[in-house]
């Protein structure tokens, strides 16, 4: 699409400056409706007086460079004459000052290219000006008056004011009247004096401005041969000024190269040569900043991905549990896709030994004892992109299996009063903590308040990556009680914790450091971040959000569907053997954090749940019937005997 | 196993401060060498009398807590007993001072938990202590004289001073001799005055030091019952001091408890209580970086990877050219494996915006202009790890299909020049820039030099992690022409450039920013540079190193050959299908970077080559006879008429 320009010119106002055009920012309305509203706010405005224009702007330097600036200057031109063999001129007359700009962008510098060209048409033989001379000096000074007072008055008016091609008649009786350019042939006849008026930008005393290369042009294929009178409207602090305005004369000889409407036109115009204009300089750090990381996105969503909803990302909420390997990496990666609002959650401090693998930290951070390390992960954030909104908060997530001692109940349950609140102020929650009982509030958490859950972890060398299923649903009965199966009538996807028969408990004591701090392949975080991030973006774009059914791999009917892909429920990578699959797991009635009667029960009881749940895991297993399931399958015992002897089949 | 320590000890010295047992860097020595030149060391060393020490390290700080300390020290008091039973204690007295530790040693906060015991036993009845003088008051003058003489001998021999009990015998002619422990039946028949003599820690004058408990338990057990008399040796300023030292008599009583060798004696001897000490604070910052850095390394390799080879990895030169996504985040990935040595080689300037993608850079580096891309990563890489020997290189790549105006040829060969140094000075190289074209000088340089190049490229949604195969071999004839095998007799693994049937040409004229920048999305480069990292330590620990094999996910018996698992030699991965393949794609005769006909046409004419491969980019298609067969590719037409017909099958 070739985009229309509006132009802005004014007759010259100064005795030493000439107007220039002017395009500003409505010049380049981004759609017809701030067009149409632009174009009535600038009308009336009898310093801008609009004309119309057309932006050739180019994607590749190289093709602003091997542009045919003649061809296209002949094809502008040709608009215009087809304006003036149409009539159309003298209905608008403002296409006669029709202008076009080619222009390269480069948006990563800010450097902008721009070629401005103002076509007039070259009719042979050319008009040749004969006299020219300030008005006040050609008119009587009756005439003078008159011709100030009907000028004033018709630059006053909000309907005539933009007009900037007219028409000037003048009685025998010195008085003036102002005409618009269509009742040319009435004027003619009238036998008045008769001059062809337009705005005129240039100040010069001894020459008239470039508009009135096409005015000549369309008098002599429209109007008339021979001598005519014309003058160049000039005014000073508001006024017609009758010593800068110019009367000349002209003669007008047949034109012969374009009467023939088909005829392509000679035209000139071009400016000497191209300008451009570094923006970067001038604008705030933070904005360019902000401008550049949108940009990355933007080139994104142009080609590959129409689809792409920077809004929603812009917008969307992400609170991460854990600001380590994967927390950094998790946290970078939503900068990457355009979100901007972060927080991060951790209780430690920047420790020596993180930097080289949590991309936040550096030695700095580790100094005096080590900075808290949500504040120093928020704080690096903001350096790497100031515009992102990021904060930092210093909790510890309180754990099944690390029973609270009496004197900390009421900060234990503070904690998860603010953590609850924490997750139901945010849209999604990413669970990223280097232990399987830190997972588990947050995992009910989010179930309960039915909010998108995105898991990450990781072993020595492998990883899994996963997006919890929907919370149970109420269901419509006075009871309160929860349904099992999602919002669409199937089986809800499961959480980190549906597949486990046991209740999550302290692993943490007892461990050795290699134990503890889950010694991983450095490769292994990177990779389960940013696949943890790909496919929170996957969900913001479905149209069912957390509701959508688990995809797998080369199920192509699905996507084709969607332009990011495959939506999957798990995805499990190997490292050793470069592998990585996709899996389904539905929600588990047993399930120790999302299971309806957790859910159920969690709200039934609240914080005493919780608390009961972190004193005694195996008050979990009681309740959703793990234990029972254990038992029973203890109970059952094989009689391997019988089998043995077919071993060797 | 548990380690054997060394304490030292000595008499004391100074009439206000005892003596302590002291512990060194040498008392744990790292092998049985290092022990052996450490006792050698000490042998002779008045200050430094060695006694044998048992270290009890725990490695959580739960089993530190939960050591039955009881059982540990009459365990550890058997030991005493039993050699007193033996005999051992009067060939090597030292024994009778064993001490122990128990210790938690927190590496990540370096903060060590010790606790020290020095076991005695408790042998019923007790002996009583009954008389205690200085010795000055108990001998004559000439006792005094001949016994400090004595004394100061036995100190002074290398022999014997550390030999930390001994026996004191006194002629009635007032002369004192000094014996070995083992002598003591002679000298308790000699007729002389016998006194029990031993180096005495302790300074204070109303009390013997701890030494004295086992050394009257040895007595009793191995000795004599009744009354005796010891010495408790004391010195002052290097010399014996018979003010200090003091003399006593004690009476035992025949041992009922301990006589039995089987018996388990009770003992006492635990410190009050444990010490902690944190070395954190009196530590460098950077040297507390380095050692935590390598914990992380050496806790993986304690269980999971102990063929992890931390040595090559820390003095493995990698080369990365190009600085941005793939650049910043292959880097990190490399300090996080333990690699010091890491030149990073970019020709652009930080802009504003890279920092969300790029993760060595924040928006300081984009102010004034930008910093220099490598010198700005190299910089920050020093500031996640002060002891990374990075380096930035600025240096643009000449590429074929970017003709080399006649002014800048020379520049241009240096740069190549350049290039080539930097690479046979390295040990890997990787190609991480944004163009194909970028990548064919790197990989023929690689090829030439057979050093390891790894390739990260990305698509949109796709990436590609390769190893290079090796370069072509020369075989061992005069020609000094090349091989088309590899080192093993088999095929060569390809090259970036070896699946392509046209040579690289300009590929960034021309195209939109979107093109251009290669937007992909934000999910992709980590994953690509973790795999590209991971692919490096795998190939760095395989025995046939460059040269070793391509390997193929679910190759079984190759995996389990191999701790870090298989060897791939191109890794694609597809981000909307969530999916990742290994694939294994030979060297091609008609490569236009790494074929024999290239290599040794580079090997030949050297830069003269390379100029006219970067101007005329067909000259490579004719050399490798890519342009025959893209002949001959389109002069072969199917008649696919015949088989539409089949086409409802």
């Amino acid at each position: 699409m070739i985009p229309s320009l509006t132009g802005f010119y004014a007759p010259c106002s100064h005795p030493k400056v000439s107007n220039r055009l002017t395009l500003l920012a409505e010049s380049l309305p981004s759609d017809f409706k701030e067009l149409q509203f632009s174009l009535e706010r600038a009308h009336g405005n009898r310093n801008r007086c609009p004309v119309p224009g057309t932006l050739y702007n180019m994607n590749t330097f190289e093709s602003f460079k091997a542009l045919d600036r003649d061809s296209l200057l002949k094809k502008e031109a040709k608009k215009i004459l087809d304006d003036i063999h149409s009539g159309k001129v003298e209905e608008d007359s403002a296409v006669l000052s029709r202008f076009f700009i080619i222009s390269f962008a480069d948006l990563k510098k800010w450097n902008f290219l721009h070629w401005l060209a103002f076509p007039a048409l070259v009719v042979g033989p050319p008009a040749m000006v004969l006299d020219l001379r300030p008005a006040r000096e050609v008119f009587n000074q009756g005439e003078v008056q008159s011709l100030s007072a009907a000028l004033n008055e018709w630059r006053k008016s909000s309907l005539t004011t933009g007009v900037l091609y007219f028409l000037v008649s003048i009685a025998s009786n010195s008085h003036a009247t102002i005409r618009q350019l269509k009742d040319w042939k009435a004027c003619q006849d009238d036998g008045q004096k008769l001059l062809f008026g337009f705005y005129d930008p240039s100040c010069r005393l001894d020459n008239p401005g470039w508009p009135l290369r096409n005015y000549l042009a369309f008098i002599s294929l429209r109007c008339q041969d021979g001598k005519i009178q014309f003058l160049c409207y000039r005014e000073k602090r508001g006024f017609a000024d009758m010593g800068l305005s110019l009367v000349g004369e002209a003669v007008i000889s047949p034109s012969k190269d374009c009467s023939d409407p088909q005829c392509v036109p000679k035209a000139v115009g071009w400016e000497p040569k191209p300008k451009s204009i570094n923006l970067a300089e001038s604008m705030n750090p933070e904005r360019l900043a902000v401008s550049a990381a949108d940009l990355n996105l933007k080139l994104m969503r142009w080609r590959q991905l129409p689809s792409l909803d920077l809004g929603t990302l812009s917008s969307v909420r992400c609170l991460l549990l854990g600001a380590g390997t994967l927390g950094c990496q998790v946290a970078r990666m939503l900068m990457a896709w355009g979100v901007r609002k972060i927080t991060l959650l951790d209780s430690g401090l920047v420790a020596m030994s993180n930097p080289v693998r949590q991309s936040l930290y550096t030695l700095d951070d580790c100094l005096d004892g080590g900075s808290l390390k949500a504040v120093a992960a928020a704080r690096t954030l903001k350096r790497i992109f100031p515009a992102v909104e990021a904060e930092g908060v210093t909790l510890s997530i309180p754990m099944p299996g690390h029973p609270v001692p009496t004197n900390e109940v009421a900060r234990v349950l503070e904690d998860c009063e603010r953590l609850r609140d924490l997750i139901a102020s945010h849209d999604v929650t990413f669970l990223l903590t280097d232990t399987r009982e830190s997972r588990w509030l947050p995992a009910l958490l989010c179930a309960s308040e039915n909010k998108i859950a995105i898991t990450a972890a990781l072993g020595f060398d492998s990883y899994l990556v996963m997006r919890h299923g929907a919370g149970p649903l109420y269901v419509s009965d006075q009871t309160n009680s929860l349904s099992t199966v999602d919002g669409n009538g199937g089986q809800r996807l499961g959480c980190y914790f549906c597949g486990d028969i046991v209740a999550p408990i302290d692993s943490m004591s007892n461990r050795t450091l290699d134990q503890q701090c889950t010694v991983t392949r450095p490769g292994l975080a990177p990779i389960a971040s940013a696949l943890a991030v790909e496919l929170l973006v996957g969900l913001l774009h479905h149209p069912n959000g957390i509701h959508a059914p688990g995809e797998i791999a080369n199920s192509i009917m699905s996507s084709s569907e969607q332009p990011f892909g495959i939506l999957p429920h798990q995805i499990r990578g190997l490292l050793p053997q470069y592998s990585q699959v996709t899996l389904i797991g539905h929600a588990s009635n047993s399930c120790t954090a999302c299971s309806t009667t957790v859910v159920s029960e969690f709200r039934r009881r609240g914080m005493e749940f919780i608390l009961q749940a972190i004193d005694h895991p195996t008050y979990l297993e009681d309740l959703t019937g793990l234990t029972e399931l254990i038992e029973s399958a203890n109970s059952f015992k094989l009689d391997w005997d019988d089998e043995t002897d077919d071993s060797d089949m």
